[in-house]
Formats: C-alpha cells, structure tokens, sequence
C-alpha cells in the first residue's frame, strides 16, 4: 500500500471529516473524488454489511444534472433504454454507450421532474459527454454538476435504520425509486439503492456544508442496530456478480458482454446513441461474455491492481480475469471473467497471475 | 497521509514496477492513472530538479490519438489555436474549451503526420469529448487514446542526459517540438516538454512492456549527473507559474481568467468550439484573474486538499486560493489566487485557512 497525497485537484467528499474521524484508512479516486475504500478492519466490515447494517461514503458518484425544457429529450438520447414511461420519482439502471455501442459508463438514472433528470454516475466523465451531445444537438436544456453527494446505508438492517430516520414510507420505495425529503432541516433525496445486494438505501445530501451533520444522525439513528462505516465493498461485490465501470470493462466493452443486455431497450428511437450499433452487435451476437471464476487454492492472494491474462489449459488465450478476491463465504479467491463467448461455465482455465499459473474454473454468476 | 487501494480501475503506468524499485512512497491519481507524487525525500527532490535532473513517470499524461482523413479538421474543430501553419514534429499548447468557452483541458497538441495527431491531456476525459464531436460532425477519423507514456527528464541537466542517449540532435530540439527515434529497440519519441520550468525533455514510450527498460536506460545514462527519481513538482511549478487543470480551474474558469489568453486565437472559424463564446468573454472582459498570493509566516503549512476562500482585509470576499506550498527558495507560503479582476498586485488580503485568518498579499506571476 503507497499513500495518496491531498491535492486540491482530487475533491474532497462533504463527508470527508466525519469518515477521518470514523477512522478511514484508504482510499481510491473516483469521479476525481476521493472515495473511502478501507476503516482498517475488513472483516468486520464485509460481516457488518452481510449481517447488519453500514454506512459509506459515497458523495464520488456524481450528480449530472440535466435541467430544462429538453432535458427529457436528452435523456432518452443519451440513454439505449426506454424512458418514456419513466415517471418523476423513479429510477432506471441505464447501460450508457457511445455511438459505437460501447459502454461508458452504468448511471442509475433518476427523473426528478418533467424537465430535470440527474444521472448518478459511475467513475467516468458523464458531464462533458452529454454537454458535447446537448450542444452539438442544439438541444434547449442546461447540463451541469449538480453538488448532490450520496452517503449509503446497506445491509440487512438498512431499512430498519433508515425508516427509523424519515419515516416508515421508506419501506414501500420500490428499488431505484425517490422520494426529496428532509431531515432536521439538510435536504436529502432518499432512494432504494446501492451497489450492494444486501438491501440498502442512498441518502442523498443536497446541502454540502452538512455532510458531518447528516453522517451523525445516520450514525445515530444505527447506533441499536451497530451501525458501522463501510464503504463498496469490493469482495461482496464480486460474489453477488455486480459490475464495476472501468474496473470490469476495457474500451470496446458492450452492455451484452457484461450482463447488462437485460437494460438495453433496441426499439427505442434511432436518435439514441448507441442503438444502432447495439442492434447490431446484438444480431450479431457478443464475441465475449463475462462469466464467474473460481481459482484454485485455499489461502486470500492479494487484491487485484491489473487484469490477468486467462487461458485454456492447453495455453490458448481466451480472455481476461478483470478483478479478484477472496470470498469469506466460498472461501475460496474469485473473480470476473471477461472471455471470448465460446468459454462456458464448467471450462477449466489458467488464470497467469503474478507470474504464476493458477488453474481455476468458469462459473455462472453471481456466485451467491 | 492515507493509504491508496490497489484497484484494477485504476491503471498503472508501464513504469510503475520501476517507480517501486526506485522507492516510490505516494500516488494520486490522474486520468484513472496511478501518478507518483514522492519517494520520501521531497527537499532532494526539489533540489534535484532545480539544480540537477530528475527523471518523472507521467505516463498518466495520456494521449487522445486523432487518425483519418478529417483528423487534422476534428483537432482544429477542438482547438480555439491556430493549427494551419502547425507541421508535422511540432507540438503546441493548447486551452481546450467547451462550447461556453470554458477550460476542459490544456494539452499539447502533437502533430504526427497530416492524419494523426496526439493530445498529450491533463486530467480530464478528452476522448468521451473528441469522440461525441467527431461522431455528430460525421467526420472520417478514428478517435481513440494510444498506449504512449511519457517519461519526463526534468532539470539543467536534463539536456546533457537526454543527449548522452539519443544524440545531439534532440540539443537543436524546439520548445514543443519532437522526432520519432528509438533507443535499443524501444520506439519512442523525444520531445523538448515538461511541467516544469527547469528545462528538459519527455520521451514518449511507444511500447507499452519496455516500461522499465527505459527507466534503466535513462536511470544508466544520468548516472554522471546524480539523476534521481522526481515526479511534477507542486511546489516549483507553482513558483513557476504553472497552472494545474482541475486543481487551479473550477467548471466555470475561462483560458483568460487563467493566464491562458496567449494561447488562444480568436481569428479561427466560427467551427471551433468555444470561440464565439472566447470572443465574447475577451471583448467583455474576464471576470477573474489569476495573481500569485504570498502568506504572511515563515513556517512551511500542510499542502493544500481543497480551495480556501480570499477576502479583503474588510472581509468582503473576493475570489479562492486555489493551490498553496511553501517555497524553499522564497521561504514563504505562496500560492494562486483566482480573484476578481479588481484586485491587483500588491492589494492585502486574508485567507481563510483551516479555520484560521492568514493575512497575504497579492503578486504578479510567477513568482519567480
């Protein structure tokens, strides 16, 4: 591990001295925004996500705000899934492509009001893309990055802290649906969701000046049912087959080779981007896939920096494992494979990491 | 200090096993790209760069390759510079606007052939950017980043270094101008740049797997002159005068407000993006400008992790400091201020600084 140094060119999260004073011990960057990635106890907390409830910081996924008479016209440009039927309040997960068909990043996508969407991103540069397409389109519609920073609540006991915070009408928010509310006077937006499968939450605080505020009521409010900090935890992640924008995918990555061909909508209007090419690749069908793989041996190997080369055993390449780690519930190291489609699950494999030829296996995802 | 997480979305530089061998202590993160930020001796390595040479690991200076017909035509679409009289070797400096006239980036632009151009980015997605507008304009080029990874040679030294290598051709080398070569088989290119103000040169590795060949070969060559390992410097380019993209400009900072309007042409066709908008804002006037700030005190302060708000004395607000360091050379806290135009060289001024008032004064640029 290398430290990080500050810089006022990395933003810092409105959460920030209350993850410092929770004991944050790493971080990464994300949306050139420090991310919190460790509180020095992994253990402790991928078990407080899987059987209790956490807290993270997640102000790096970043609001893009479209705002204006054709912000719904630009939504649906930028975005291969339908949203005409998409009402206020309402979320949609949208496999964002260029013109190409290829992914550039997985927003939740959220309709605030006819003419105001935020598009919640995942770690690449959503604004200036979607400005270059509203002006290169003549498009009447402002967009910008709206000050909005999530802080999540996930894990099994998330609703029970959460709707004992605003309320029990949490518990009847569908998933990725929305609801503005407010808390001892900081507006929020509070939302089901979460890049976990441990059930959750996303706070979202409107109000920069008090994210410490608004960590304490959550820590507060958990405080019966041992909240703790947390942040995306790389390890449940990966077992529940969630994909990480950048981390699982390369610059010619479509939605159908990652699993995301289930949001893609093919009969929208040729105007979005993408959809052209994404009909084709589809006719076509992928030349890759993204399968599990468990790799052989008993002991956690170090977390991933880089993708490995993955083979047949009789040395073919045939792809990449794209991330990796140590699953306390398989007890065993895991990781996503990106091969070519005519790899399938049952196939052994060789995984080349740090130099060494580790045999493995491909899997259906998610593993559990 | 915090720890960095290892993270395969984040990607290492062909130079990174180097940079450990070499002792490297800290990173941040630029272009998703891990960047050495020190190796544990920050008084040598300033002094190495001032009075020796240094050699740096930029490779997250990444390269937007331009590669068609309508190459030359999408990089002047991009540029508000005039690029017509711009030959083939000649690499220029570049205030990258959106269409509202404000910086999204600063590269140098290297013409490579008359169909291939790099712009050789600060930290910013210029391809997400270059490709939205290559597609809706309908132009012939491909529009991709190419592996190429500078190493820097940084210092008065740094010439005798670079010579001693490939010859002493690269002594008659322009400022920004730079020849394809190859050393032992590696294929590179030398060009006479650098984000420093002490002189030198960055080779552009061409092949991704000799990362630490090259090192060596450099690390080899500047053995007679004390070469160490350095990285961009924070504390001489802000006595220099350098900006940082992203560090010293917010969403709304135009190339005037920056010290940039040198760099810009406003005679270009009305193609170019953002120069009606720069038209506009050159015949209204910017609103800010950037001075240099110098601390009252004589104690060295922790570097800078976000903006700080600048006052005058009657504490009227009048704009941000934006980076901060202590001068070894100075022995003073200097930094940029971004300020109303109102305020002028000489003017007293109080930053708001980790919760304490700091009285300044404001000064021409650089500082030295």
């Amino acid at each position: 591990m290398f430290a990080i140094s500050p810089s006022a060119r990395l933003r810092p999260s409105p959460f920030f001295d209350a993850t410092v004073e929770a004991g944050v011990a790493a971080f990464t960057v994300y949306n050139r925004t420090l991310l919190p990635t460790g509180y020095g106890d992994p253990d402790a907390e991928y078990w407080r996500l899987l059987k209790g409830v956490a807290m993270w910081d997640v102000a790096a996924e970043r609001q893009i705000e479209l705002y204006g008479p054709d912000a719904g016209r630009l939504a649906q440009i930028l975005a291969p899934r339908d949203l005409d039927k998409c009402v206020v309040g309402q979320g949609k997960y949208v496999a964002l492509c260029n013109h190409a068909g290829t992914l550039i990043n997985d927003p939740i996508v959220l309709k605030l009001a006819e003419d105001r969407y935020w598009f919640s991103i995942a770690d690449s540069s959503i604004l200036f893309w979607a400005r270059a397409i509203a002006v290169e389109r003549a498009l009447d519609v402002e967009v910008f990055e709206a000050d909005v920073s999530p802080l999540a609540v996930q894990g099994p006991k998330a609703e029970d802290v959460v709707a004992s915070i605003f309320g029990d009408w949490v518990r009847e928010l569908k998933y990725f649906w929305f609801k503005p509310s407010e808390i001892e006077g900081i507006p929020v937006a509070v939302a089901r969701s979460g890049w976990s499968k441990q059930g959750g939450f996303e706070i979202y605080l409107m109000d920069r000046t008090k994210g410490t505020e608004l960590w304490n009521i959550v820590a507060e409010a958990g405080k019966p049912f041992d909240i703790g900090p947390g942040n995306p935890n790389q390890n449940e992640r990966i077992e529940s087959g969630l994909l990480s924008y950048g981390g699982d995918t390369d610059d010619t990555t479509n939605p159908f080779e990652v699993g995301l061909g289930r949001y893609v909508d093919l009969d929208v209007p040729d105007y979005v981007i993408g959809v052209e090419a994404l009909r084709q690749i589809k006719e076509e069908g992928p030349k890759r896939h993204q399968l599990g793989c468990i790799l052989e041996g008993d002991e956690p190997t170090d977390p991933p920096s880089v993708w490995f080369d993955m083979h047949r055993p009789d040395g073919r390449r045939i792809g990449d494992l794209t991330n990796c780690v140590w699953s306390r519930r398989l007890e065993k190291n895991i990781g996503f494979a990106l091969v070519e489609t005519a790899a399938q699950p049952g196939d052994a494999v060789v995984v080349k990491k740090d130099g060494k030829d580790v045999p493995g296996k491909l899997v259906e995802l998610p593993f559990i």
